[in-house]
């Protein structure tokens, strides 16, 4: 029918006035003496709301949008971030997922975004069948420190780009900007989970989502938990697929949070009970609160999950 | 005053860029053998959300914005969208309106969007005292057909343009382009409503809404049901008007759907006891659930109307 | 750290497009006799809401996004206007906050927007360490009356630009523009209101709020109460806060309005109580209802205040 979009070409102009509108967005850019952009969205730098907005947008592969709403669900916290795609299979999963592990000595971050769709190393990219050509490459790095520069010409390589072709964006998760862009990530953890328990990709037809924009914690573990708190016990998502009717509605139940035995406790809670190995958490514990599927071929809907407001209000109020 | 703006030239270059991105929108583009240019936006395509919204905004004439947003008054539904012009009777009436009916052989379709003000021939631009002038047209034609080709340059003709500066955009009511860009009429149906109980257009000064998106139906009737139902029993509009105060209540208490005599059923029933006779159903119930009007000759306003959760949730949930 | 950006170079693309859009948005432009551009966004011609919107853009020095939002809070008024910007206190206070008194003969406004920062006389300025160099200048001044021409040959001469670069935009309280750009600073008001009470501005590194749109009064004292309560009584903002906690708690616990001895009666009762004195009124009345201050050193978050949903009713609905 049509062609699959470029993640890479669509986010690149957004990258672009990212670097340009760097001091308005309160944005750090370093170039490196390899040509590399690095941009510091809230290490040494303010950041704010905005910049992590639009890092969200760049992180859908251009193909998304991210909007802050004011959000009366949770008394306290106003501010939702509500995401729409254009074609959410390839803009979450072809971009978004943080599917990219990336690490040298000490350093260690999960990379996400458009420049994952040239490495298209994934198991994920085979079953997407999806592969972006494109000369610029745009990674973003859940972190607070600076990659060391081997690992930089790994990942233009790994990417096929010159490094002054590739940007690598640092988001700190207790940042104002890292908070946002995890929690832009709400359409994204469903549809991630949908391919887990096996629902075919390509009968995604589309989605939407929101979830409320908790405030950033002082520390890596209290922001860990809240932004993943706010889409687990905040997070509510529609998504519409083809195929029958029946399996839409396993999806519906097989998709909320509240189908993990971890539910049900602040995500901080949980990890620490598993003395902080995230792989002993049970992964199907990732996704929105709420979902309802539509069966596009007889119109029949269906809602499981619920928002747990005392939830919210514990992990975000917590010091 | 201010001169009335051309919702073609305001809207040709949003055609462009749907034409343009076709490929990410999942768009299908045909060009005629004559030069016409033919949007599929859910007939052999899937479009989405993000196409109905677009589409949206070109059938307001480039006058008008349509945003998602969350919504909460309806558990299952949580997107709505919103509806702002600059210039709400030329975007909605001299535009949105559904107002040209064509057909040839067994292809019938209603046509709204910019051509409409090229053509003109309906009554209400006599009482709009508006007609376009403008070298490209672009007409929304709610079908899951395409047009044939005399019909096609019969709208070329009709609209004094040159074939290859016309595109015809086909939304299907079951398409979730289609059910998003009929949602997307809450304010012009407001409008049209107080046309017909002759209040009085150049008197209404601004205005704004939002409806529930409703999940796409498997068949033409469950579409059209529960895209009424989402603007009827869930639509909310304000209008600001000028003139006499006691005017402004009267449009007030007649604007809403529960004015009708066929409210308070989903949409779908009333059409099936009228034996799916378009005609014979209330006029007057195409209006939004809720409606507030402000006098600004004296800053007071009236509110009439209510949403109807169940019928709404009878109606979106029925398969 | 980044740069101070500049609010006149960023607003300045807005200007000339508000400008350019004049009929669409349904202002009036006159260009006076020495070149200077006055922009009439509700005196002689209709304006609306989205003129609104994009005037207070241009207020917030480009910094900014107004963004409407359907509203559920409070049933009749079922519009929001939602503000979020890059850097707040150079968008707030540096630019959208109503500093620069101007009056001659009995023509009297106040100014505000990016304008002021070329002028930046304003005893606050010295506290930003801000002052803006662009060699064009808009001022947002709310009033129904045209300027005299020496005021704006003043006006010129102060911000150092040649008359035929400087842009006045004219928004009457009563306008729908008017009222819209007023309650665009329920962000505002609390940064204000957070300086009077002596908290470090360079410790507020983000924030985000909103507030419902006003039904236009009829006339003047009308139109500043129903705004003011909007705000007051209606406006709900995050501020994200460096420095201890216990500070944060002090800001929290000092900003919503409801610290003020004037809370509790709709603004233009308390308005007529001082015989339309504004420097009797309470300064710390003006500030939004509810306000959640997040100290980013702990991540712990403070909340005071609460919505008036009656006060707001009896407001908005007075005539």
């Amino acid at each position: 029918m049509t062609k699959k979009p470029s993640v890479g070409a669509l986010s690149a102009p957004l990258v672009e006035s990212l670097i340009r509108d760097a001091d308005t967005l309160r944005l750090g850019i370093e170039r490196t003496a390899t040509g590399a952009t690095i941009v510091d969205a809230g290490i040494s730098v303010r950041g704010g709301l905005e910049a992590g907005r639009r890092i969200t947008e760049i992180c859908l592969g251009g193909l998304g949008k991210a909007t802050f709403s004011p959000d009366v669900r949770f008394p306290r916290w106003s501010t939702a971030i509500q995401i729409t795609t254009a074609d959410p299979v390839i803009a979450c999963l072809g971009s978004q997922y943080a599917g990219w592990s990336l690490s040298e000595g000490d350093f260690f971050a999960l990379g996400s975004g458009p420049a994952r769709a040239l490495w298209a190393q994934e198991k994920l990219f085979g079953e997407l069948e999806y592969k972006d050509t494109v000369d610029s490459a745009a990674l973003i790095m859940e972190t607070d420190k600076r990659p060391p520069d081997t690992l930089i010409a790994h990942i233009a390589k790994e990417c096929g780009v010159s490094e002054d072709k590739l940007t690598l964006i640092l988001t700190p998760t207790t940042s104002l900007a890292g908070s946002v862009q995890v929690v832009g990530r709400v359409l994204e953890v469903a549809l991630h989970k949908a391919h887990s328990i096996h629902f075919p990709l390509d009968r995604i037809v589309d989605g939407a989502g929101f979830a409320p924009v908790p405030p950033p914690a002082a520390d890596f573990l209290g922001g860990m938990g809240r932004t993943n708190d706010a889409v687990l016990y905040g997070g509510e998502i529609s998504l519409y697929v083809e195929g029958p009717e029946d399996e839409a509605e396993q999806l519906a139940n097989g998709l909320p949070s509240s189908t993990s035995r971890d539910h049900g406790r602040p995500f901080g809670e949980v990890f620490a009970g598993y003395n902080y190995d995230f792989y002993a958490c049970d992964a199907g514990l990732f996704s929105p609160a709420v979902v309802t599927v539509t069966a596009l071929s007889t119109g029949k809907s269906f809602t499981a999950g619920a928002y747990e407001p005392k939830l919210i209000e514990k992990s975000f109020s917590g010091a």
